[in-house]
């Protein structure tokens, strides 16, 4: 109960923060995702800045407080770009959030997750298929693109060596998320089913740990736990109204832009292991 | 009667199909429809990937259930990574779909369209203007871009002779859609006007085509009409409580996701000529 | 009070011509927007063509009623397709209107909006710091983005030098949006503040704008005033029901499609200077 509060409280300290402050968050992201990604940033208080270009990385990233790069609609020419950005936040010590999106659907994407992974993100977000690509190192045969054929505990502990060897903390989405620094593990069970059947949420909530990490810096886990559990809030807060995905979209956003801490400290639900 | 009952089970043994086996729909499309359309897919049950880049088609097309290429916002340098998936699905023996945005809006975009055709897809889904302009061969100089400038009756004939030349099952969208291959030419009724002013509905039934086709590639004719006539009626299911566009494309949306085989049957309005 | 009458008829008069004519509009703009703008252009009666190749440009340019240009997600690749389009719309006599996102982000996005701004846009329509950026010719080091950190007052000389320089109309968003030709002044004072809670709310008006303005060319201050108010008019009115951010702008879209006279007549809020 006492730990409820606590990570009740610290979510809802963090949210109040990323309003407070509005951080500004460049997100370089794949084309699907650009729409509801910025407007996520946008409801939680957020400056998104959807700023891709080789050309302007140099002068620009340094001005952000957070750095996310996701892989989705990858292609070879986005690449470079994606290097240079991660090496100037990490040359200007700003936070950045890799999403590995599909990291096992062939050995190219494969190789571009793991290149990026070599710049040390301070957190990565995945699915549990994602995270074990990763892991492992190999391509998944199976693979069923961006939805993930496991569940998110069958990459605990994927996730927990991850963690080890690259120093980030390192998160798997799924029916309960996990959030390890390789030590500690913490489990979100906020949310609701149905936002899997809507595209680019697991996008959306990795753009708003940028955002969350970026007001918290010095405590990258329990930044991610609190965005993770504040999208989670959010969306069972949709859920309540909703007729389908697409409403259940519409009302997430509302709900992030009003969410109270009455709501969050009611709903938040977090274990630790 | 008897037909209009054989039409609707047919449609809903379809749409219970995509649900159950949620097939996996590799998505070239232009940057205008990637949200809807994903979004469509994943109301549906499909499980949409968006990926595009010719690095990973060899070793990741294979692996998906049916691809969709459409031409919306075109540059030369996807054209290779189209041509290469096309080439691929056919030797992979999966069915694909072209959607030939604007075909007569210039000569590089025919001539792109044309190209594709000629690796023989599954299916061609356009509207009149689109599909006269591939029939003729010839740049519509009162193009009107993506929007049709002909009513679909007067693409028939147009649409039949594609057919035979090509092969394919050749659809054109409009107040009535008309589906043939060359030979039997079936009417689908369902759909409400104002889905022509909400951006890529013609580019997300394409994609719905395709995950239909998937789940039964031996009658493609009868799968398209399928697909085309059960987004139709979940624009009609959706228009009820609709407010506008913007709405419409809610509903639409959420209306897909829970659609019953009542709503089917009753609502489906198939014509054989 | 006569004056108000006058605008609001003069609003009412474009948005019915917008209708009645649907001008096709060319759109060259950044990702993320690309699915608001088209569904604003399509809910106002307009017609959206998102076609931005070098290689069709010569052709379908002279076909189109406006040109947008949009700097929002440049990479340099997209450069000489959106001068391509500046010069060709020149040529043929037809209006386009550039929207400088983030002009003072970085050097390269400041070079590009300036070269663009040397093919004599029509209407150039942006935030504060935009303008400001503009007008200076210089880097803005707090730079947010795409999110302004002035007032839109505190541009209002810097878009009448700029508007002088160049010939084009200025115009100036923000709590009030102000509009010259480097003589007269307007000021709009619709919308509501919600609206900056929207990604490409921006975006969206700017394509607006070309619609109106290429249904009265002739008179591009006074239609860019007309859009910018029907837009902040439908806002207002989206905001009624409005429980957030997403459906306001659901709700936006909506109310665009059936804004009637009576709601523009009353709502109407110009300020001449």
């Amino acid at each position: 109960m006492a730990n409820k509060v606590t990570w009740g409280q610290r979510g809802w300290a963090h949210l109040s923060d990323v309003r407070s402050r509005s951080p500004l968050v460049q997100c370089i992201t794949n084309f699907v995702s650009m729409d509801f990604m910025a407007n996520t940033l946008l409801s939680a208080g957020a400056s998104p800045a959807m700023i891709h270009s080789a050309d302007e990385i140099p002068e620009f990233t340094p001005k952000v407080h957070a750095l996310l790069i996701n892989m989705g609609t990858l292609t070879a020419d986005w690449l470079p770009a994606m290097k240079l950005a991660a090496q100037v936040a990490n040359q200007a010590g700003k936070p950045w959030v890799l999403d590995p999106v599909a990291a096992g659907a062939s050995s190219f994407r494969l190789n571009a997750c793991l290149e990026l992974l070599g710049f040390r993100p301070t957190v990565v977000r995945g699915n549990a298929s994602e995270i074990l690509a990763l892991s492992k190192g190999c391509v998944d045969s199976n693979s069923k693109g961006v939805d993930s054929i496991h569940g998110s505990t069958d990459a605990v502990e994927a996730a927990k060596s991850l963690a080890r060897l690259t120093g980030s903390i390192v998160a798997v989405s799924g029916a309960t998320d996990f959030v390890t620094d390789g030590q500690r593990v913490i489990g979100v069970q906020n949310g609701v089913p149905m936002l899997q059947k809507i595209t680019a949420t697991g996008c959306s909530v990795t753009a708003l740990v940028a955002a969350f990490v970026s007001v918290d810096p010095s405590h990258a886990l329990e930044a991610t736990v609190s965005a993770l559990s504040i999208f989670g809030i959010a969306g069972e807060a949709g859920m309540e109204t909703a007729k389908g995905p697409a409403s259940l979209r519409t009302n997430l956003i509302d709900s992030l832009h009003s969410l109270d801490e009455d709501t969050v400290l009611s709903r938040i639900s977090i274990i630790s292991f």
